[in-house]
């Protein structure tokens, strides 16, 4: 199965391509999109289409995979990054892909085996497991490839939450623990 | 001239479709695509794809229109928000059209001459202006018709914001006005 990551941003789109067979996993293709600054939004949306439109033409994966609900550090930048994940998204389910979300948290746990690991730690890792031996001097591939490798391990259940989902745990935790909530709201 | 409205949403998605001649504003189509909160987000950017692409394709616009900046309730609106609106704008380009932004001032300002009008105005205004009498129950249409006419507008020339744009007034306030800035940061 080849699977297509994407960490989409306006400012830098990482983009990881990896493919399993069994156990093994390994690297076909990584690479970052610039995109300038000074370019109308607009422009840089159709640049980052047209780059997964361009990927999946060329290295034919059989899924695409994203970060869930990961937010930008203003209002702003959300609204920028809601955008270039719908344009990613997009252009997945427009070549008839599977599209599956992980959140940062599942991701993390998944290449690392820590959901609060640090960005240094996800890259060292998905550098070491595909034999990535270049200098990186940004996360965005990394990112890209670690969403990517957390769909494979997802798909082998390699990994689990203690609550089956870490979006859900504190629902959860909650629910099991009504005291601890009512002490909580009482504050 | 015809033009393509989109109020992007993953609720509801308004649609507005115009045609301008000199100065006269024909309604040529409106509707609200609405999505089932309980299906799965990408499936939900799909139908705003598809629906976009089969306007296109059905009235051939000569451009599409979409509102800049405005946010969602909150942060988790904004980031779908966001992802509604790379896609109305994938559309477009994707259909070789011209895409233009407005903010919701210049909206306001250009349907009813005041940039601070409330929904309920805007609607009386457009409402009046295209000849529509049927009652409308959300403001999604109506917001989609809007941001058409305000495009027309512009290109008419027929509005002017004081500073020649509603986005950039506070900045150009504070240049032409350095000592009001220096009164701000003391507080």
């Amino acid at each position: 199965m080849r699977i297509l990551g994407i960490d989409p941003g306006t400012a830098v789109t990482g983009i990881g391509l990896i493919e399993s067979r069994g156990t093994e996993i390994k690297l076909i293709h990584f690479e970052s999109l610039h995109l300038n600054s000074k370019q109308l939004l607009t422009i840089r949306l159709k640049l980052i289409y047209d780059k997964c439109i361009n990927c999946i033409k060329e290295f034919k994966p059989d899924q695409l995979v994203v970060e869930t609900a990961f937010y930008g550090k203003n209002i702003q930048s959300t609204l920028k990054l809601g955008q270039a994940r719908g344009v990613a998204i997009i252009a997945g389910l427009n070549s008839d892909l599977n599209v599956s979300e992980y959140s940062p948290r599942e991701v993390k746990k998944s290449v690392t085996g820590n959901g609060a690991s640090t960005k240094h730690q996800v890259q060292y890792m998905v550098k070491a497991i595909l034999g990535i031996k270049e200098d990186l001097t940004d996360f965005d591939c990394t990112d890209a490839l670690a969403v990517a490798m957390c769909h494979v391990y997802s798909c082998q259940n390699l990994f689990k939450f203690p609550s089956g989902n870490g979006r859900s745990s504190w629902t959860k935790f909650v629910e099991n623990n009504p005291a601890k909530n009512l002490d909580r709201k009482s504050k």
